[in-house]
């Protein structure tokens, strides 16, 4: 499962061929996925059913994400693109994380959203924005950003990703909940708090 | 005027930067917009507002294409990914064309499109699907494509594409409807057709 | 057959190694075909004979492409160039086509030829010249182009192409002459005719 | 100011030329520095002197990152590379970031360093090693990672990154010391701890 | 001094409008050529007249390049592929060189050629062969090559290059006429010769 | 042998997924080497030992070179980055040579060096700098380049290279040492010297 989760993560290049649609079955492990023979590919493998789904949103954060990545459509393979359906509850926040292989864009089917991304050293700025229905924002590659419900109801979002395996690193799991976990020590200095508090963050996840 | 001169200067490459938002007052012609001075740039660059519209679709194909590219959203300039709405009236049709810098990924948001995609010679394979909301569809970079609502009522579908600027060519625009127009001639030998098939076509665009 | 199995592999990637001959009995596929091992490699894998032939034109439309792709000559696998011979009869005609993955030059041997390119929505201008022996002309990547032969004989031309698997999309036998074909109803609307034309436009193809 | 406006200018593209120095004095932003005029360039465009000197360390992560990137030497516009010299007091910490447009590739000139990065989501896996004097290692880009001296006096490294404008983002400052601040609410949600612990991390930065 | 600037200049991004016509007027430099405003561009942008003229090879190595780059047709700019024709005397030699920027396909129109290339460190394998009327050969990017005349008459070659502005490093004229030259003690060196040997082979050019 | 294959395999492209460590035992020769199973990467794998090792100079261009590309160092597969370490004798030599694949940015650890490049044709312009320990320069991709010793003990130098299979070609012995080597003839032009001359300097590589 962890292998099959990894491998299909592979290829962003330029397609070299009409389509190059990700094999499952291969065993060769390249910077992208080996492809299907051509002749046995069909009309479903372009194709994905769910995004008209509501998500689960019971959960700590209050939101869920539906990707549809190569992952899920094995037809994307090097062709560089990808979407996703975003769920938020009331209140519910997509966490501060970078995709560091996409831009993301964004457009509200419903409700109200608080959207915000931070740029590099030293600037730091916070450039944010609060969407209804209809708008449209952009997220550069790279860069932290979140989302938060904002409005009184549910929200949903569609978003689109530049890469067909985007990658998705979330903050602050990646910070304290990493396996084996990052020194206490290091997490202090860089946080500017005792140990105490980075052991109860690290707690968390 | 304004509309040719802003496409003709919008670009796709990796951003070298957290953003380079295009600049709308640059007299510098590139391959890829100017940049807006970054200590200029705000919110409101990376935002667009409109995709909730529903689009008239009283036209003769009977569809509607609300583009949100570089054009629309500054703020996409380098960053290789645009958004567009379609519209379809009952059996209206997004006619065959392709997209010269971009792969499309669709996904349906109301009523029921039949899709499709034309490979390159010599299969010239018609890869074609009936898509339902919720149902997500990949048009590879290049091919010759269309959608067709086959259901009762209005469609509706978001969009994505590679680039953010990915250029149209329809073909019976292009083909036929080209300025000046192509010699009659070479229409005939190419469609296999008498030159007054060629005129009738011709005069339709 | 074997031909859509090798235009499935091409690749058009930046070398990564001196060079990567493609390897015909390789089993796997990937975006871009696998290497020859570099040991074997001969100075023939570099290598094509027969551009000094004549190409046959009895045929509908009076021309004849020789291409030399990494189909015919394996060395060009990663290396992002190909070559072409195109004869052309008195008054043949290169139809309107697209190459989804490369740009064209073009440089007359013999003759004279009408050629022309079309750029995309919404201007559809239509650039067009004609060339003697020794001209050269360039058509832009994805943009639908054609050549004519507009002397009183033969014409021969060479055409270099910036990728080793360009592709090729002839624009009526993709529109009308698709596997299965597109329903009737969408070419009548998209060429603003009736569909016994379109029928008689399928028949051709 | 100076720094960054060159910064949102920086280019990572290939050269098309032998060189293209930036030019400090353009008035034109584009997706890569502006050149220079190539008459006017010497041999100290491509030069940097002072990677001798040591950095000072005293401050609160007790290290010191002296960059040569396109902003300090501008030959390097649109070659890809950079360099860095990092220096460690004892326990000081680079603490975690991230670089958006580059891998590095570190080796230690003096002491003992532990490194490590951690990989995206789902596994968020930490990979770490002990450096001593001549080790190499390599941070993927786009990952988050980390030096800390764990030797007895100082610890010197050379890193090289694959860009000429990396940009770095520093985890704690870009989440908690993002200006306009980010709402205590997301923060709260993304570490899942009270706003007061919210409220005392970006009281640090 | 002009060619010098264009050559500067000069593009090979991936297009990101239909074209992007090198416009010579610009005063702005870039990591490739500014572009013409694109509703003043005419079919001669796109055009060169010359490639059936006979190069003169009366110079100390019997051979002559008639270059078709973006220098010599702006509107190859950001396309990526340029031409060449070269001329041969009986035994001329177009002499060991390499281009930074492209792989070079070639096909001989007249005559017989020896051509070869050698691959890099550690193998300096020696890739050759006679090519007759009508052959193709590939020299893959950034390796040394030539071409000789091994025929009886005058020979002649059409060259396509993977970049319209490929470069060329002549191997004795970068090495021994270099300005101002390298150092004897460096080339003695690395030619294993006593510095009058070196003396005498910069005396050349 | 095995050098010579490693270095046929290795990789430049963008990674498309957190990483993509060279597998040794992969039998599958693609542009960029196959990866390991990415559940079966270690620490280890991102790592080398032996840059503090001083290099043994007793050869006659009293210079070594020990890099750290994708062949020494797997986890560098697909990241598009190398090191290397330079030791050189007083006057040792690192002779004109060429990177077919990376620019190179270099600082001195030790000693002085005298360094330059050269520029494409026509200028073939020499450019050149004495380095001081913690000085800084570039050579841009392709370029002739050399390096020489001109203080009064060794001298060391760290270099980084834009690929982690930047490729050599060592101009003397792919000109003069090639196997099979190149026509005294070709050679005679090209260097405007005696065919013993060519004699003289083929009997040294």
């Amino acid at each position: 499962m962890a292998l099959t989760f990894t491998l299909a993560l592979a290829a962003d290049h330029s397609p070299l061929q009409d389509f190059c649609v990700a094999d499952p079955k291969s065993q060769v492990l390249v910077n992208g996925l080996a492809c299907k023979d051509p002749t046995l590919v069909k009309a479903n493998d372009f194709f994905f059913r769910g995004l008209h789904l509501e998500g689960n949103t019971s959960n700590p954060v209050g939101s869920k994400v539906a990707p549809v990545t190569v992952s899920q459509l094995p037809g994307l393979n090097t062709l560089g693109i990808s979407l996703a359906r975003i769920d938020f509850a009331p209140w519910g926040t997509n966490p501060p994380h970078t995709h560091p292989r996409a831009t993301e864009i964004l457009t509200v089917i419903e409700g109200t959203l608080e959207v915000g991304f931070v740029t590099s050293n030293p600037g730091n700025r916070h450039v944010t924005k609060v969407l209804q229905k209809g708008d449209v924002f952009v997220f550069p590659v790279g860069l932290v950003h979140y989302q938060r419900n904002v409005g009184y109801g549910n929200a949903v979002a569609i978003a689109a990703l530049s890469s067909q395996n985007p990658g998705v690193i979330t903050i602050a799991n990646a910070v304290f909940g990493a396996t084996p976990d990052i020194a206490s020590d290091v997490l202090a200095k860089a946080f500017q708090v005792d140990k105490d508090v980075v052991a109860d963050l690290k707690s968390k996840f």
